[in-house]
């Protein structure tokens, strides 16, 4: 049986990384598929040494990848949303199977991408975008279509989880982890898109789509990062019995979608809370499987060449036409149901205020508190007899428009220095 | 479009948890599949309150259904293996795609009943089978194809799971808390199934011949129940930095394939050692992905109605032919590697003596561990001025055949009363 031709396009640690892994399990690869996967041409602006290219064909032009009528499935590993999307749209075009490892692009253009694959018959695939070697697009599309999902959860950015932990365990600031993960190479020269939360977006903006067949709204979710978290509020959330985790959350409920990125206490004795470093997780809550748990690496060159070529495989196997829909649900019934602001949802809050020594200082928070209808069901007061003390107190279950009024009256008092600091919580 | 046609086979517990899921969520999969998925026939012996069967055929012989011109796919949810056998080779005979929760069946005659499908040009899909709602399956068979699997362990068992579990966190016996799963309905009342191990080895067997490409080899697994650990092995496992779990093991190395199902001591810090009461959890090692894991229920009707509804989409989506071999690998590519005895692997190992309080038995003990090659790598001794004390001791890495003969000399001295116990350890 003739081989199935590949052709990858950019050659970074992904693209090496992928490259090497289909030379170094090809007689396994064969194994499961009957056929032998070749990659008969590379695209890349430079060589990598990380990589043996002997007998493959490498061109500086990755759109002569995509025009060259030997290819079967096209790799996009380039990333990036404007050459990305050109050059997936002339694969496409061009009857290629495509499989990409890119966030960005599936969330921001992946709705017309898959109309797009669908008139041309072919297949485009892209559990490599999300969570790394962690199968989590298939098992919500697949594993787990026979129910009903209502929230899904996750950790899914590793450079933040590994800041995250690291400040918990040894008690350092964001900005002196930070300085290490870059050194590491797990955080970028500029982080923002880690440590704000828009790479997590990205791959939540997905999640959400598969898990409850809505369009993909990249521009409607609410993104928080974890660089206003401190070291105290580390200690605080311990002590009440949780761990900060960076989580992504979707939920569906009777008035939309909740589609949101930021800071999260989970209890210590949960299994998310249990992820540490830059492993990433993702939690499913269903109606027949109840909760369920994917583990893994969420990136690096091994974790994402595996999800990569599990997606070849998957063309392979079904010759591109596994009737599986991209999103998990037939394009015709997707629902455009509402995405709620974050101002629309509720959750238990945890508040960490700077306060001067005063008498009554606890009478006044309170009284505001109660104003909005707030109720403190856990409160941690240090060192009170210093000047400035720390004051921890965790809420009841409150809509976000009453926590910001109160916030506001609260950093308004004379006693309150500075601003507060409000984590959400959420229950597993 | 027609609607696709399904007979169900028994009305038990899963039985009518697939129906009602069916009917619960027909919509939703509909948005999934373009397909309404009707139950058109149920046999089974009496009918179940817990389901609605209105408006469905209930017929008395299971035969029926697998004879019903009308039916497209056949759920076989009977369980035991001789009926149950006759049931799906008659199913697949006459052309029906079959959907199995039988893990004993495939463990058993997986082999002969895939080569009959593949004849018959039909699916035989038995996800619900292992580890109940969690797609581990799925995740190894197609999102982890891409790897070569150097590992598996799971927690399998969610009867032996739960016992465990309560008897480290209340200090309580393995036969005390196994009263009390038999009340909540977590044990049967002839328990040996679940406590000896026999369970889990039927989801190993599957599993096993999943990663690693090797014919179903049931006759050949080792396995050893939970009905030996007492509390206080618990206990030193604990002050050791370990918990007991009982757990599937199957590697993969240069002589052969592992394949044991034992209690085992796990790190208290791994993922792992965190899955506690009737959850399941399978740890995957591989080449590319690293270490994933899977976590959910496994076992009841909704996790486990779950994995039946997954195989029934997966069937219908790719109209029965999605080119994923059975087992993951395909027939021709299967390997009868050697299964290697317990005899011929190594590992950590875990001793518990009771030893009278006489001088230079620590002395006699070490003497005859280091006889026989083993090093001591960590030794409690409690209440040694007892006439009767406690010594555990963690060794390195042995082979089982010099733990073997060192457990008969230590057992062989006056100053040891009773056998020793011995758990092995596994490092993740």
């Amino acid at each position: 049986m003739d081989s199935v031709k590949i052709g990858v396009c950019g050659l970074g640690t992904v693209g090496a990384g992928v490259v090497n892994l289909l030379q170094r399990n090809a007689g396994e690869i064969q194994r499961k598929t009957g056929r032998h996967l070749e990659v008969v041409q590379v695209g890349c602006r430079r060589d990598n040494a990380d990589c043996d290219l002997a007998g493959i064909d490498v061109v500086r032009d990755i759109f002569a990848v995509v025009n060259n009528p030997a290819v079967d499935v096209v790799l996009e590993l380039i990333g990036g949303t404007d050459t990305a999307l050109a050059l997936v749209q002339q694969a496409l075009g061009n009857g290629k199977h495509v499989v990409t490892a890119n966030k960005a692009l599936i969330a921001q253009h992946g709705d017309a991408l898959f109309a797009l694959a669908a008139s041309a018959g072919v297949s485009l695939k892209f559990e490599a975008g999300i969570a790394g070697g962690i199968p989590i697009v298939k098992a919500i599309r697949e594993g787990l279509a026979g129910n009903t999902i209502t929230r899904l959860a996750g950790i899914i950015n590793g450079t933040s989880n590994f800041i995250l932990t690291e400040m918990e365990a040894a008690n350092r600031s964001f900005a002196d982890v930070l300085v290490e993960a870059q050194a590491l190479g797990y955080a970028e020269a500029d982080p923002t898109f880690d440590v704000e939360g828009i790479d997590a977006a990205h791959k939540l903006t997905i999640l959400s789509s598969i898990a409850f067949g809505v369009p993909l709204r990249f521009d409607a979710i609410y993104t928080e990062g974890i660089s206003k978290i401190t070291a105290e509020d580390m200690r605080f959330a311990s002590e009440f019995g949780y761990r900060i985790k960076h989580l992504g959350i979707t939920t569906k409920g009777k008035r939309g979608i909740e589609l949101r990125v930021h800071p999260t206490l989970v209890e210590k004795s949960h299994l998310l809370a249990q992820v540490n470093g830059v492993m990433n997780a993702v939690l499913v809550d269903s109606d027949a499987a109840g909760q369920t748990l994917y583990y893994g690496a969420g990136a690096g060159a091994g974790p994402t060449a595996s999800s990569v070529v599990a997606d070849i495989i998957d063309i392979v196997r079904n010759q591109g036409s596994d009737g599986i829909p991209n999103l998990g649900f037939v394009p015709a019934a997707m629902q455009a149901l509402p995405i709620l602001g974050i101002h629309e949802t509720q959750s238990c809050q945890y508040l960490r205020l700077s306060v001067l020594d005063r008498p009554g200082v606890l009478a006044r928070i309170s009284s505001i508190l109660g104003q909005h209808n707030i109720s403190i069901e856990s409160l941690i007061q240090k060192d009170a007899r210093k000047a400035l003390a720390p004051i921890a107190i965790m809420t009841d279950e409150i809509p976000e428009q009453a926590i910001i009024a109160a916030l506001a009256e609260l950093e308004a008092l004379d006693e309150v220095i500075g601003s507060v600091s409000r984590i959400r919580v959420e229950s597993f």
